[in-house]
């Protein structure tokens, strides 16, 4: 086959799934050469592309014109942009623009965007004839570095936040690094949000980088690429040890379960809070949390709340614009979220900076008293 | 744990696929004993029935009853019948009703009805939080021996029939033979179809027995708890060959290519073809077909048609009520069917009874012309 070989600012992180195993290529101008890069992996060739109205105008063109270079019959699906586009009704219309491409189980749908449209896109792929190629071309760092490995796909009901949906492994992951450059700065903090995250979990080394070496990550370059291999390299790692989350990967969580909860608790919406922004904030409540049942020094909590507030992220729900709803609102979305067994809680807890760990018996009411302290 | 085991008349089929591995039981009183048997093998002490209106006034008070006396806190939701609701819009429903009686992973979905109500509830069941327990207790003959075993689900669109679903192994099967009793001859016939297509996939000593003994299968006792048994050994065979057909699970489609185009150009309108009864003309066809590109002998294809014919299904195109579409709409639902690869027709074609095989590279002219001159 003609795989290209990585340009020298590229890196390859391979995600060794068995049969699922796929490679996630970073770097400069990998939308003009998705064509050859899909080309040289994947039997089909055809290809329905989905995306938003945000990302068309800029990429859509360009995709396009790679894949159809490279023999592969391309159509396109352009969605509204947000996160409301991951409803039942979206998925409707995917699964039917898939449908009318007539592409089988050895072509391909594309993702081009961010973390909605690839796990919007990632489900049609999972259940349209039970499963077809997938490729994420994700365009946010948020993407990037989380939404788009690990084949976690989905959508939003109103009981929350992806509560349907699929694992689908992508077959390849394009994180084509230019695009970040137009990203807003609120956007770009919102993604590195889940790259500090990989630190906190259990990569102390790497948190100490980011404290030292952010601003080189914010400017673009070398920094920027490598902070997103390690991060892409980090979920890989967690997702090889535990791909349909019985265990391990639920680390992963750490900050998501407040996070989900004050996503739901501002209705999804982006004026006042996106999604990385709600996980800053979870992670700095999870740190206190840990400390509050002495797990965790109060030291590391500044430390966390230091970097995230340095970095300009919120960390405090006081921090988020408008009206929170009560503390027990809030525990009512945490309730409601899947992280829940038997009526426990599972929690990802801290024993420090780099030392989570998954704690499944943490009670409600425990929660619910620091939520209601907390509450600005 | 407390299994129970199974009565002197009842019949257990293990498919043995690792850590996706599930018990069939077949025998009476099933239904009555399904909490105990639940509650043995699961977890989660919450479960969802999902049913239909036909169904529900017959077995829902007897399966919830049993269900609350083994402790598990079950709710119900009750569909119109028919092929029909195998949408979009009722797969909504069902994950709104899975998700409002908060079942979590290790709590169950049951569908209690035919394939409809099983490819509907299974495809919930896969996709709520990224899938949950499932538990089958089929009420036709046709579910029984064929849909309810092997985990595929699906719902259909405008495209065509299961072109939308996932894989998704069910963790227990009841087979309550006793809800047999209450079929139609119609209904039960139609199931009696696939019991004979595991004879004519690869067991020939099973369609020989059939031959000499399908009256006795139709008039109930233990003749009928042995083909219900033998089919699903051989499907669990198939399916544990083949999971998430690859290959040889396509054998699983003998007289499904030319039945489901045969169900589309009908409309799935119940009143003119039943799913098992396009299936009987699809193996007809299937067995003429293969005689004309000089595989099997037209003393075969004789053999075939004369045993549906005995036992009361249809066997020609011309046995439907009603006009029929022109062979080419007819090849056009063929060409959209999820069995193609790169434009090339996969077919189930045959060298006599019992000796069925893939063929991947059916020219579709032949297909047309073959389906133009046995047009009625």
């Amino acid at each position: 086959m003609n795989a290209i070989s990585p340009a020298p600012a590229e890196r390859l992180v391979r995600v060794p799934l068995g049969e699922r195993a796929y490679d996630i290529l970073i770097g400069p101008g990998l939308i003009a050469r998705a064509g050859r890069e899909i080309a040289a992996r994947l039997k089909g060739r055809k290809a329905a592309v989905i995306t938003d109205e945000n990302v068309a105008p800029r990429y859509l063109d360009a995709l396009v014109a790679s894949l159809e270079a490279a023999g592969i019959q391309a159509s396109s699906l352009i969605l509204p942009a947000g996160e409301k586009t991951k409803s039942f009704e979206h998925l409707m219309t995917v699964c039917d623009a898939v449908l009318t491409a007539r592409v089988e189980r050895n072509d391909a749908v594309i993702a081009l965007g961010g973390g909605v449209i690839g796990d919007l896109a990632g489900f049609a792929a999972g259940i349209v004839r039970r499963g077809v190629r997938f490729v994420q071309v994700p365009t946010s760092l948020l993407s990037q570095v989380d939404s788009s490995v690990g084949g976690k796909t989905g959508i939003n009901t109103h009981h929350g936040k992806n509560l349907v949906g699929v694992f689908h492994q992508p077959d390849l992951v394009l994180a084509d690094t230019d695009v970040l450059n137009t990203l807003s700065e609120r956007e770009f903090r919102a993604g590195y949000a889940e790259v500090a995250k990989y630190g906190l979990i259990d990569k102390p080394d790497f948190f100490a980088w980011l404290e030292a070496n952010w601003r080189q990550v914010f400017a673009g370059g070398a920094a920027r690429i490598e902070a997103i291999a390690a991060s892409c390299q980090a979920k890989s790692d967690v997702v090889v040890a535990d791909e349909r989350e019985n265990g391990p990967r639920a680390l992963l969580n750490l900050g998501h379960t407040f996070g989900h909860a004050l996503e739901a608790a501002t209705a999804y919406d982006s004026r006042r809070l996106v999604h990385g922004e709600g996980v800053a904030i979870g992670m700095v409540l999870a740190h206190e949390f840990s400390a509050r049942l002495n797990l965790a020094s109060p030291d590391d909590v500044k430390r966390v709340e230091a970097h995230l507030k340095a970095v300009g992220l919120p960390t405090r729900m006081g921090d988020i614009p408008g009206e929170l709803p009560p503390a027990e609102a809030l525990m009512d979305a945490i309730a409601q979220d899947k992280k829940v067994k038997s009526g426990k809680l599972t929690f990802i807890l801290t024993r420090g900076i780099g030392q989570s760990f998954v704690a499944d018996d943490v009670p409600s009411s425990e929660v619910l008293n620091f939520l209601k302290e907390k509450h600005p």
